[in-house]
């Protein structure tokens, strides 16, 4: 096994999110799920965003969210995710590579325009996502280079890849390039939704082990699991992968790996402006940790105050430094 | 004279800005003079985009963003601008009539693409500006309504229209028409360069009562009358125009009318994270407090308001509801 060339190669969709504030009777109105992910169609996007306020595009993507906070803390980051060659395409190359990530993947030069996110922010900070996934979908096995999977030390997959078929195909092959050459995969179960739609493929990927390192909310472990019952779905994913990572919002984060469970609790945050990316960014912060060989508790860490500096500002791209940020709280990254 | 339709009507650049944090060493390393706004080609501005870092789109616009906070404020407003029809002309249409402004300009079908702004904000808040005046320059007397301009209270335009030549045909007939139905023509000096660019062209405005009503922060003031002596300068200003709002940054802001003076202090900041729109929110706050008929120490506090909160975050239009924060400052607008 030669030495890494990157820290963390994410896989995802490509897409610019487009924020704006709300009150949650919009989300009543237009027959919401608030705090949810919902895929939506080209005519609907239309029309959400006829109708919703003033925005703010910031590129976005859930594992490009992640990559990018990777990158801003120091670590060597790649993405792979399919836009089109059109406004929002360049706008979201652009701003993966400024932030300094490694992103070849041609785009499309027809079809379906580059996917977008039209996210409500209501009053409390929770975030509302309504996704096109337009030419993202369009990620397929031919993106995969060989050699870029087997030279990255961690493989990190995002679970809204299982709904476009031929980027499930693709997940597929990275996962078992990054195997052959004795890499970590990683993956996020993105949504409580999601998981429903995808539960049983989930936990084959997790129970044949074609998956090393879990991260998921509490709302997406207590639907993996079917239950209300946190501590029965804990003992449960103990079982199932071999490291998994849990967000809690405010209770803070924990992480176990068979009889082993270190807990932080959540960073303090002044006020909670937008909590769009604050599972990304968490992810982004324990990857770099355990990428460098941090302790899992310093991993933990380091996610937790990456997740509250994304919520405290809108968009899911970090506003401050978070190398200054990690360093200003006694983390050397 | 009927009773107003609108309150304000803004004229003004129809831009879109693409906001990135940078160190003052990218400011010495592409040449640019921090804190002001520079005019720049098509090829300049995709080179400096290139070598930017990860970019915020928010509409923008020195007049439009005074426009929306009227509008915020909960002021009938109106404005008139030239975008193209294109990503980012959807995306300027789409904020500004969300944000509640009536805006009827006609996209144009061809030529340069929309404008855009290329704002690196510097670590200290200050923001250097890249203007790529693309389809805003071909704003022109077509565009202007005759009705709709006698129909507001107050026509407010920016001193940046003097830089496309039709744009200014379009300013000088809008000031005509206003008067003409015996409504307020105010202008905002726009930027210290801008300025020195149009200074005796300025002065004849004010002097000949085109303007009654002029905005200028510290730096533009000085500009106009070439001296470093903001007091002789403020003397000379009394002589040249009806009522005119001086802006100081940290120093708060004042107006004067003959020999009326009214000061107040700038309103504290958490945390200073972006100016960009801080003059353009003051405008804001001032004309709707003069529309809504507030006395001057009124008008002047709404305005250091609307500006505390812009200054706050990313991005110039207004994150937090600025009646709510009036109100909450014991200011009934």
């Amino acid at each position: 096994m030669t030495a890494p060339r990157l820290d963390v190669l994410g896989f995802g969709n490509a897409i610019v999110d487009v924020l704006a504030r709300t009150e949650d009777d919009f989300l009543l109105a237009h027959d919401m799920r608030k705090g949810g992910m919902t895929l939506i169609d080209e005519a609907r996007a239309e029309a959400v965003y006829a109708a919703m306020g003033p925005g703010v595009e910031v590129s976005g993507g859930s594992a490009a969210n992640t990559i990018a906070g990777v990158a801003a803390l120091g670590g060597r980051a790649g993405f792979v995710g399919k836009v089109k060659d059109d406004g929002l395409g360049s706008i979201f190359g652009h701003d993966i590579r400024a932030a300094g990530v490694a992103f070849a993947t041609p785009s499309a030069a027809d079809g379906p325009a580059t996917a977008r996110c039209l996210i409500l922010v209501s009053p409390d900070g929770e975030r509302t996502m309504n996704t096109y996934l337009g030419a993202a979908q369009n990620l397929s096995p031919a993106d995969v280079d060989a050699d870029t999977v087997a030279g990255a030390a961690i493989t990190y997959l995002e679970g809204y890849l299982w709904d476009p078929p031929a980027a499930k195909e693709a997940f597929l092959k990275a996962a078992g390039i990054a195997h052959a050459a004795g890499r970590t995969v990683s993956l996020t179960l993105s949504d409580a939704f999601c998981v429903d739609r995808y539960r049983a493929e989930f936990l084959k990927l997790m129970r044949e082990g074609t998956v090393d390192l879990l991260f998921a909310n509490e709302g997406e472990l207590k639907s993996l699991y079917e239950t209300a019952d946190f501590d029965a779905a804990l003992a449960q994913l103990r079982q199932d992968v071999r490291r998994a990572v849990v967000t809690r919002s405010e209770k803070g984060a924990l992480s176990v790996s068979g009889s082993d469970l270190v807990e932080v609790p959540a960073h303090p945050v002044e006020r909670v402006v937008d909590t769009t990316g604050a599972g990304d960014l968490f992810a982004a912060g324990y990857l770099h940790g355990h990428a460098q060989g941090f302790a899992p508790a310093d991993s933990l860490k380091l996610g937790a105050l990456c997740a509250a500096e994304i919520i405290s500002h809108m968009g899911a791209r970090s506003e401050r430094s978070l190398k200054d940020l990690a360093q200003e709280n006694g983390l050397r990254v």
